[in-house]
């Protein structure tokens, strides 16, 4: 066994005799403690931030809360961060009309130029930012959305209060590191790496509805898929 | 519209007339053209290599080949390579028994201690290391392929070739920085974020086939799931 490897597990078994919340020792301690040098002990360390299993608060570390594990369905965010017992929560960033590119044209099936509307929200669960959502929708379907929809909730419950019923959707998840912005709106870093998703749906009829480009912090989120 | 944003807009437009394996211009010569500092620049490439759009070969950088997109479905890796016109390649690392610890006992239903067979193989696309996949067997169902099986071939054909039917399984995505060993393995750095995934899946009557623990390289693998 390698020494990073060893060391990796003594955290790990440290780490399952705590609970959220509990202090997470100091560098320089455990360092003492399992006789390892410092660097070494810093990539560990890193492992684990960036698996979200410990956290900065402060000066000090703590153990992290567990992620949020977002069902692959055509249900909301809402119902995935409910269904884990988390309250979820929204912080409207952007809310603007953008001309359809032609890209986005061909995905939401509008003519290249037209007024899409954008919504640009943080995604909260307990209070904390896990994400940052941009979702598309032609301004023909939803434009009453303006006078009529409050951009703190959920943006899947007003979608269906219109009569329209999610059919089928197409995700990509990826990989990427934030840019700065990005970073800053999640109180991340751009070290730190994400989730990206890219969602296309279309309701019952073939309709497109809406195209997504999310940003999870991957310390906070892990998506799972139920396959047949 | 902020300056890394601008030079990324203008990178994204130059990769656009340019095709796999062509030269990429040089960071000094790009940090000219845009009239940008050197660090900002130095940033804006640096999220190209980690989406994949851009690598270093040799002493210079060439565009990249695009992303290998693996179906979220009970296919396997060979057919998602293969469906995406990439010749799928393994490279066998470790073939061994390990003892089941509490947590692979309960996924794959056997006691524990007992001996799990374990395959680690290197996920190769095109000749390219895409990822490491770990997969563990109970024995007593799937003993036999010490004798049978070529860890260079498909793993999911030779299980199928038992009479096994895959019936459900349940993957949980995440991302993570790669440990010293696993990037080494896959010829990539610590700094670059990967895909990690977990999958359990059961045959047609319920029963544990197989666990699976694999690292992606976050810059030439994405995943797709398609939703009804």
């Amino acid at each position: 066994m390698s020494k990073p490897h060893q060391i990796r597990t003594a955290l790990d078994e440290l780490l399952d005799g705590l609970v959220e919340g509990d202090p997470f020792p100091p560098e320089r301690e455990l360092a003492t403690r399992f006789g390892v040098a410092r660097e070494t002990l810093r990539q560990a360390l890193h492992e684990l931030l960036v698996e979200g299993r410990i956290e900065r608060r402060g000066r000090g570390t703590v153990v992290a809360k567990s992620k949020l594990v977002q069902p692959l369905s055509l249900s909301s965010y809402t119902e995935g961060a409910l269904r884990m017992g988390r309250k979820p929560g929204r912080i409207l960033v952007t809310w603007d009309d953008v001309p359809a590119t032609a890209e986005l044209a061909d995905a939401l099936d509008v003519t290249e130029g037209v007024a899409v509307m954008r919504l640009e929200r943080i995604l909260l669960a307990d209070g904390q930012r896990i994400g940052l959502e941009s979702t598309h929708l032609p301004s023909h379907r939803f434009g009453t959305f303006r006078k009529t929809f409050d951009p703190t909730t959920s943006l899947y419950a007003a979608i269906r209060a219109t009569g329209v019923t999610f059919g089928s959707a197409v995700e990509r998840i990826e990989t990427v590191l934030a840019a700065p912005r990005e970073a800053g709106l999640l109180e991340s870093t751009t070290a730190m790496p994400m989730l990206r998703l890219h969602r296309r749906s279309l309701d019952t009829d073939g309709t497109p509805i809406e195209v997504v480009h999310a940003l999870y912090r991957g310390d906070r989120v892990a998506f799972e898929a139920r396959l047949t």
